[in-house]
């Protein structure tokens, strides 16, 4: 057989030459605009020639500080197309660790939307490897600025050649793209994405039984390009001819609605946060959803509460999904098999729930303290994965050796599976709770209470107990229309029948929100810190 | 990321882990018998221990002459499981090509169905490399034979070890298995595929966009195992945990339709042949085939007629598909795009009855005898093809030089391009009619030709003339039905209005049957040398 390297920039050929008059449809500051592949195709060649002439050399990495839009697709393929190396930065994170990251993956060129000028002009001086910065903007002319040089991207490749050629002189285990992860303390780690890694992912992405990415496919990736590739939706989609709808810069419930009925979206990802959001918008407008045909839900647990509004109330299949950015990050899905489809709705519902099943082409086991561990849906362990798509290191960091070993990504992720594989997270080895010598799940918890009508959001946390070690305190965000009413007693009674005794937390917490990570999730961390005080009262 | 080489013995284990209720439904001799997915890798890890045993080493080959059940399934991943190469043997070829195959490639260890017996027994001196026997068989006891050693399936995979461990120290581009393709003249040519094309291949087969293969498949791959891997439709289900329905010997077109009744076949695949066979069952028995999502069709082009009649009359939605020994095989396949679903159902048809497009993964283009041709749907040239599932050589065999050239892999199949891709075929390179120095597409007159109601198959082929070089006369079965009252001129009134005059067939001859390849394709040199006589007598 031929042996032809994996490489992304077919991935783009494709779509110019067979689907030269699919469309990307992008929201951008000043409306929304669309481009065909043919115009992607050609405007994504330009930038690859005008970053070569800017210098860009094959291996080096090139920033981009963006949100979804056109121009920020054109990056993800400009990039590696000559070579170098697409590195996606959190535009969430601190400036100190934006900085950190800038320098640790010494970023020659950074390419970004106008939001982020303040944020690059104060920290530039900080910055000791960007040779350039290119500004992706609607306007005509550049805005004042002390960024040197600093080009206008749209003036940049109108210089560029349309016909410019990909670089094919890679291997397809060269890498493509790099994105950092937050630690729990310390600086953002890295994660380097191969071009065979992400062509793998991409191809799983239009299997049938996992997101069944398809042409006829109208795909809104609401997780952000900045966090593991949009779960590589841009790369899929533009492979696979998928229609794309970006949902641009500083997006609401209501922006996002409004785009799923006029651009009769019939698919679209992201956090559960996102989704908490629209459910409440869609139940105060009047949208028409029915285009979509599943929502993709990942980066933390989504409560059963809000599978079963899509899918009762709206109709919309909610398919949970499971992975990191150090796994590219599809690795795990919720799909039903064919001989569960005539079980009861609240079985189905619990199924569903779950992580779910482990996607082609990786491997996955459990451990415990004392080595691999059944998979009977009971026994917990860490989560360790194997595959083309999973990480084997962080970017020149000791951290690498805590994660990777033995071949194994240890996920720090606690799950248990079931005899058919089915994944089900327990918990972060960091978060379970240790009271007394055994594990308390606050995923459970939190999930219980998410399943309560009065409730919008709830994390648990462990708090420091001197008898018990650890033990569970709940912290509630409740909804509006039941504030009034809503009281820790009603909380604890609807608990009780479904946990053991010690299970229940100590305390019930009200509080207007809960602190979020910069992609959604729950900041326990901070929660942590911010209850101290309160706690050590309660006790 | 990591680097793990993609093998086909993990595709066993997806199915054992994760499906292990799931079944292969095999119709054998005696009837017909089911086996869950756990089983059959138990079988599977004790046919690889048990070859092991006999002998077989890693890159040794390994013959099997069977047809579709699940022994031939359990052998496509026992002998890969240990490193050697499945070859499959195509049974219908006549005993001096079975003999030639055996040798070239040095198959070791043979495995057949029992009605192979009298062959091997006849030809057993000839073979110069096999030095063991197995035969897979449903009955108790061995037959008296000649053969030696010869071993009983079932009483030797019963002493091997269930929980043999497949050998993972091999590389994704090692051999996985091969199969020899008919050659015009001269003996067959031997085609070898690789782990990591059948892997990426059998990843293709899920796509949404093509075959859309999924655990909610009840699949039948009625193309026989013994050709290009029936397609790779028994590596793929296996993979997804598709329940596979295996026809067995000797199936009739009534078999397969009691077959989709009463398995509820969800999908199937195979030759146009197959195809017009059952159309013929289903008008005149009474079943249900409403379970049937899509019937994949490719080894030579469908006539339109055919797919008109199962969508419209059967509403069984029909695939037309391409591909080819050399191509594992799916490199393109129909589908309409999305913006083409409003367009009128013969125009829709049109597009349908065409090759279709091309499968991610694959590059493809056509040349002439001046280079690269236009991809405009008007220009002709021959299809050249390149990707992980393409071979790049013929097993030591010379012939490599001419169809593998600058790294594509040239076809033979002159083909036009449409500006989005889709592909159809115009001829093959050798049976394109030169008329008066232009070219006539035998498969342009067939398909016209087979759209009439009263054809049951047609076939065109080149006779000698004097004054214009070579010049086409039409094959012609006409239905049972039609056969009283069809003339000649009836059909020629059909053509002209659909053909340049000169593209007319110089004659149409009545026969019962068009002579076919041991795969089901018609067998234009047979019938040009049948038809000698005939046709000077015509002239």
């Amino acid at each position: 057989m031929m042996n032809i390297p994996l490489l992304v920039s077919s991935m783009l050929e494709r779509a110019e030459r067979y689907f030269p008059k699919k469309t990307v449809i992008s929201r951008t500051s000043s409306g929304i605009v669309t481009h065909t592949y043919k115009e992607v195709g050609e405007r994504t060649r330009r930038l690859s020639s005008a970053l070569e002439k800017i210098g860009v050399k094959k291996g080096e990495r090139v920033g981009t500080l963006a949100w979804n839009h056109h121009r920020h697709l054109e990056a993800y393929f400009a990039i590696p197309g000559i070579g170098a190396v697409l590195h996606t930065i959190n535009i969430r994170l601190s400036p100190a660790h934006i900085v950190y990251i800038i320098n640790h993956a010494e970023d020659k060129v950074l390419l970004f939307d106008e939001d982020l000028l303040p944020l690059l002009e104060k920290v530039k001086d900080q910055l000791k490897s960007v040779e350039a910065y290119v500004l992706m903007t609607d306007k005509e002319e550049l805005p004042e600025s002390s960024l040197e040089p600093l080009f206008h991207y749209e003036k940049l490749i109108s210089e560029g050649d349309p016909s410019f050629e990909f670089k094919k002189d890679l291997g397809e285990n060269d890498p493509v793209g790099m994105c950092y992860t937050s630690a729990t303390t310390g600086n953002p780690k890295g994660v380097v994405y191969s071009h065979r890694g992400v062509v793998l992912h991409s191809m799983a992405l239009g299997l049938a039984d996992n997101a069944g990415l398809s042409e006829s496919d109208i795909a809104m990736p609401v997780v952000p390009m900045f966090h593991v590739n949009a779960w590589g939706l841009p790369f899929a989609s533009v492979w696979f001819g998928t229609t794309l709808v970006m949902p641009g810069p500083y997006f609401t419930p209501k922006i996002l609605a409004e785009l799923i009925d006029s651009e009769k979206v019939t698919m679209t990802a992201g956090v559960p946060t996102i989704w908490l959001g629209l459910l409440n918008e869609l139940e105060h407008g009047n949208y028409d959803t029915s285009s979509l045909t599943r929502i993709l839900c990942g980066g933390s647990a989504a409560p059963k509460g809000l599978i079963r509004a899509f899918e009762s109330k709206y109709k919309i299949p909610f398919i949970h999904a499971y992975g990191m950015t150090e796994t590219t990050p599809l690795v795990v899905l919720s799909r039903l098999k064919s001989y569960q489809n005539d079980l009861p709705e609240e079985e189905k519902l619990e199924i569903r729930s779950k992580q779910g099943s482990l996607v082609p082409l990786v491997e996955m086991k459990i451990v415990g303290a004392n080595g691999e561990v059944a998979n009977d849906g009971k026994e917990m362990g860490e989560l360790l994965l194997r595959g083309n798509w999973i990480a084997d290191e962080y970017y020149k960091d000791e951290r690498t050796n805590e994660a990777f070993r033995d071949g194994w990504l240890y996920t720090g992720d606690v799950v248990t599976i079931d005899e058919e594989g089915v994944v089900k997270i327990v918990d972060r080895t960091k978060d379970l709770i240790k009271s007394g010598g055994e594990w308390i799940s606050s995923v459970d918890i939190e999930n219980a209470l998410m399943a309560h009508d009065a409730v919008f959001e709830a994390a648990v946390i462990a708090v420091q107990h001197e008898r018990w070690q650890e033990r569970p305190v709940a912290c509630v965000v409740l909804k509006d229309a039941a504030k009034e009413h809503t009281t820790k007693e009603e909380l604890y009674e609807f608990l009780k029948p479904q946990f053991a005794k010690w299970w229940l937390p100590d305390d019930i917490i009200f509080m207007d929100e809960i602190p979020k990570t910069s992609v959604g999730k729950f900041l326990k961390r901070a929660l942590r810190d911010q209850l101290k005080e309160h706690l050590s009262q309660v006790k």
